[in-house]
């Protein structure tokens, strides 16, 4: 617990840093994997399995609580955390990226974004002012500035533009956010982050990002990744942009991503991640384990008495048979969403974990060497 | 734990009883209400909140399990127990119900029913014999007669001979039991109970009841009710069966029911219930509660920060706010089946813990006068 919003690095095993981040809800151990609880639910795991799991701190979208129950709503109900009953540290996007990828007859102006609601056609608009607004009704402990992330490939300068515009939103951002400050709408131990835009252009990306430094703000996610460009360019640009960035400061990856894709990110500095990968793998029958993916619909576990990984501490991984899982995702049941998607939360956690102790023993290049080939690909059938 | 099946009776107040069954895996406190776990799983719970929230026992059902996973499959797996994670007893039904409402082009004869799996339209012939084979491979403790269930309205030409059908059955599967058992593939702790048919036709179920009780069988069902006859004539038929029982064994109304179904039959001296009820309601956003009946998705609930049942031991009930479930259920969530589904799992064992305490202290009747109108309707609204 903190009164304000602080980021220290413990270890440094390369350019990856292991360390901590405290807020008034409780501390996020870093490098950090934020579970994705898009509508105030991490989907299919209850709160209490998601924090036993290891997981400090969880993402909700701005975008989604916004149109369905509203942010006023929640506000008056006592803030996200008493919804949805998640005591600790809470990160919102600024809704930004989900209303390109979701909204329809969206405009963007200088003002901000235009929308209506995929879900009834309301119309909205979503400024960096509301946004702040609107994160700070929900109460979460990290706010992100409203930007426009650019779909790739795309001509440069539309990706120019956007990254121009996402700092005058920044700007905006940090404006709306230091008045809520004042007037008592946000605390001190809450923060905002800037997000580096800029495609995969490495003068843009350098652009964005020391333009968002010279903000001194408290913390800088790097945008508009995973989106298209694949593993090897995502490495490139993070390689072009973490540079650039205060070192003081925690770094976040936006929406990133598989085992391989958060080894090779902490490895490069990165300190946070958010993926609805685990829960949108786990309702599919997809699982994680230490030995590699395993596809649960598939017919080889029909009679598989052995779980998922015996080792793990995760009742979902440990306690069942893979014939029961596979029986349940077959079935279309409730149960196998849940357990493994259990599972798969339970699994990035250990991970996370694995690296931040690899990291303070200075073995993180190792644990990569070791881990990341497998991790990558369908678990070995012997 | 026993070595033997038992049924005891310890108070009794009017017709209705309140005693217990012994199995090898456990006592079963009665009236038991037994949650439903058709595909091995009760619908959005975890077997540890069902067991939690006090049942005893839980159902499966041979059709689904015959067709997926398939009986033998679950037998080397080690058994519905082990496979599901349910270490208590489990009933199973004899598929017989669900052949005739699921699957596709079935025809009976004499020697039994031949079908089309409703999953892959697959044959398949279930006999009394195959039946009891099936429940054998799953292990479960309490089995069922293979019976034909005649959808009421019904001419009484077809009911009859749909009775006499199953009584034919009942000697049929007694004798497999009784094989089972010699040959160690069912042991002295599991039983078979017998169904008594008749539509609502008094003389039919009198006669069904009788012929079934020469059997001297371990306990009795009533099948062929909540069928679409309605409360009341449930209710008649329930008077003009229930004496024709023998009085020292355990007697199991199918299917059913409603709490005030469920609070009637036991004033009647039924002793056990299955129904699909308090998860098919939760995962459709009805809730069950003392003060009646909750739509959760009624809008009214959206702003109500009050849970479901501040008293309530149950977490989902207690902890979460109206308001909360509400937007779950209207967002398509899996928290709100399991939410629900959870709650109402746990205050159909509350109904039943308090109608064995009503009838332990003679007081069925105010207990039900009490409650029943309330429990049937939905909640008054302040």
């Amino acid at each position: 617990m903190s009164d304000t919003f602080t980021f220290s690095i413990n270890t440094k095993d390369g350019a990856a840093r292991e360390g901590a981040i405290t807020t008034s809800r409780g501390a996020i151990r870093t490098p950090a994997f934020m579970p994705v609880g898009t509508a105030a639910t991490v989907k299919a795991v209850y709160a209490d399995q998601v924090a036993s799991a290891g997981a400090d701190i969880i993402l909700g979208n701005t975008y989604h609580l916004m149109l369905r129950p509203g942010a006023e709503r929640v506000a008056r109900l006592g803030g996200l955390h008493d919804f949805m009953r998640w005591p600790g540290p809470i990160l919102t996007d600024s809704g930004g990226f989900q209303v390109m990828s979701l909204s329809k007859l969206r405009t963007i102006t200088e003002e901000g974004v235009a929308f209506q609601s995929h879900l009834d056609g309301s119309r909205h608009m979503l400024t960096p002012e509301r946004a702040i607004e609107i994160q700070c009704l929900l109460g979460s402990d990290i706010q992100m500035q409203l930007d426009e992330c650019t779909a790739l490939p795309a001509p440069r300068d539309d990706v120019e533009r956007a990254m121009e515009l996402s700092l005058r939103w920044a700007e905006r951002s940090q404006a709306a956010f230091d008045m809520q400050l004042r007037q008592g709408g946000a605390q001190p131990a809450q923060a905002l982050f800037g997000i580096v835009q800029g495609g995969t252009d490495a003068g843009l990306r350098r652009r964005s990002a020391e333009a968002l430094a010279a903000l001194d703000l408290p913390g800088y996610a790097i945008g508009g990744l995973a989106v298209g460009e694949g593993h090897e360019l995502m490495l490139t640009t993070l390689d072009q942009t973490v540079g650039f960035l205060p070192a003081d400061k925690p770094r976040y990856l936006m929406g990133v991503g598989t085992p391989a894709d958060l080894m090779e990110a902490v490895r490069r500095g990165v300190d946070m991640f958010d993926c609805v990968m685990p829960t949108r793998s786990g309702s599919h029958g997809q699982a994680f384990t230490w030995n590699g993916r395993v596809n649960l619909r598939n017919a080889r576990h029909a009679d598989d008495p052995a779980p998922l990984d015996p080792q793990s501490a995760c009742p979902a991984a440990r306690d069942y048979s893979r014939a029961y899982l596979h029986h349940l995702h077959r079935s279309g049941e409730y149960l196998a969403a849940m357990l493994t998607s259990w599972s798969n939360t339970w699994f990035y956690q250990e991970l996370m974990a694995a690296m931040r102790a690899a990291i303070a023993t200075g073995r993180l290049d190792d644990f990569v060497a070791e881990h990341k080939q497998r991790l990558s690909e369908p678990e070995a059938v012997c």
